[in-house]
């Protein structure tokens, strides 16, 4: 298994990424990193390791470079050589915490799309408050979809819940205005019935504030909705821990409080975090490419990695290029029938 | 100052309902109610008041009624008829926590559009971490919304955030996946550039997780991303709620933790409380029509009903009808131009 990993993406990044690394070298014995980035700086933190290879780079794509002109400008970057070992062969996925709408870019540019897959998506593990966690996508790759899109989304989230978390029936929910089957706009209404008429386990709509209560494994949305759900959990969550903090720290009093409260509070804020649920996958690609989140500390890039090793041992990608192919021709058929 | 209040709408009604209505009438001299339901019902919890009207009616719109049919049907509901008194002119103004649906599209059957307003849009004021809040709209009026829509929601917010809250000039954000200019689906970069032309305070797009920060006065969006994100932000706060609930109930340790914490706690759920801050209130209806929260106990409504003397003391409907008739033959001309 050899990963091809953005060294110089990310907030605290190169030290970030290069203690995530060290951290999945130890626990995956058969884990190989090619590791992109500038020498001098990759080493300020890297001790020698046989299952790192560091590979040179003199550029580094930052987080206000325009994406598709930097990834097609800066070729020596470190996230553009990175993409390039994937789309060559030479590595098995590819893993940056760097610029998102760069890496979208470059990996359609770059790795590419799957045969049949008319737009990736962004898909994450969101928490739920049993623990669990639910897939979502799209949350962000793609912000015009068309109906057919999010049934691709639903394919292929329907694979990673079963093949990645091993649900055997994945339950495929819809985001959307109201449970009722006719609520929504045009274009929720319209994958509804598509949703329907699959094979899927489709349960429905599921509503934006029920989410976090495990109503579904699998939830499908368009990239704009998407990615306004997820900051909008995001914001909410960091705004309520804010206030709390603010609440802990008000009085002598609360203060002890606080401390009385402190091992159940870090359990609290262990369920929502982040850096324990891996990156977002960019679903129908070529290879397994992940992005880890731009603030991603080592823990948070050890769980990254351990996802794309995870994607790339149950060659999630090689069965979503079947399924798309084989739901193509049967939407083919239907045509045809009409 | 003449309110139709349906008594009937709600949870908790008639009881929240009617002891709102005691609380709003204690606090405001001016007012007079007419309220609207069965009066054996309304009787249970109403002490005899010289300036409630009750109007008795055989029927109600129940929650799960299809609702433009309710409206139809069901000519003798608490709704149905106070939207009447409204369109008829023996009130200034309409209240209900009842079926959402159905007060939307009884608002548009019985009270009608402003004239040049293309569809009306369901707003509220949300809390923010500084308590000063800020008005979203729409939250689902609408859910197919085209450009021009929302820039009628800007100049309505705009009015009411003026008028109500006497903001001088209010800060309008357009909700959007990313701060900059061209971020966005083909709908808000097209409302961006209707923004920018107009005469409103425009300060650009704003993020779904910096709304609770006061970053404008006004958000306007579509009606699909709107109840999305309204119901992300209640979804988030209420599961951290019961998770920090369970924390507090742990152990005996925590629970002394809660006890010493309790006012300053109360304090924070006070900030993220909805009955204080009034109900939603359809911008673009010939008269104002407010919905409060159907949970609402009657703190709730009694703010509800403090917001809707406030729209119609402030003539928010008139001066929303003379901008809109200016902004059209405005659009006019420079359609005209080109």
């Amino acid at each position: 298994m050899k990963l091809a990993i953005d060294g110089m993406g990310g907030d605290h990044a190169p030290r970030s990424v290069v203690e995530g690394v060290l951290l999945a070298l130890e626990e995956f014995p058969n884990l190989e990193v090619k590791l992109y980035g500038h020498k001098d700086k990759l080493a300020q933190f890297l001790t020698s390791h046989n299952r790192i290879e560091v590979v040179h780079c003199e550029e580094v794509i930052e987080g206000e470079d325009d994406p598709a002109r930097s990834i097609r400008r800066k070729k020596d970057s470190s996230m553009t050589r990175m993409l390039e070992a994937v789309s060559e062969g030479t590595a098995d996925a590819c893993l940056s915490a760097g610029n998102t709408g760069a890496l979208m870019a470059g990996g359609l540019l770059k790795v590419g799309r799957i045969e049949g897959v008319a737009r990736p998506a962004l898909a994450t593990t969101l928490p739920t408050i049993d623990g669990q966690g639910f897939l979502m996508l799209d949350l962000g790759a793609n912000a015009d979809a068309k109906p057919e899109h999010l049934l691709q989304y639903a394919l292929m989230g329907n694979i990673y819940a079963k093949k990645v978390r091993g649900i055997e029936k994945p339950r495929i929910g819809l985001l959307n205005i109201g449970s009722e089957e006719k609520k929504g706009n045009d274009l929720t209404k319209s994958v509804f019935s598509l949703l329907q008429e699959s094979d899927l386990n489709f349960v429905g709509n599921v509503e934006a504030r029920d989410l976090l209560d495990n109503v579904a494994d699998v939830v499908v949305t368009d990239g704009f909705t998407g990615n306004m759900v997820l900051k909008s959990i995001e914001g909410t969550a960091s705004a309520m821990m804010a206030m709390l903090k603010e609440a802990f720290m008000a009085s002598g009093k609360t203060k002890i409080g606080a401390l009385l409260m402190k091992s159940e509070l870090k359990k609290l804020k262990g369920k929502l975090d982040y850096s324990e649920h891996g990156g977002a996958a960019l679903f129908g690609l070529g290879a397994p490419v992940i992005k880890a989140h731009g603030s991603s500390n080592a823990r948070a890039i050890y769980s990254a990695i351990r996802q794309a090793t995870i994607m790339a041992e149950h060659n999630v990608t090689a069965v979503i290029k079947t399924t798309i192919a084989e739901s193509n021709s049967l939407q083919g058929e239907k045509k045809e029938e009409n």
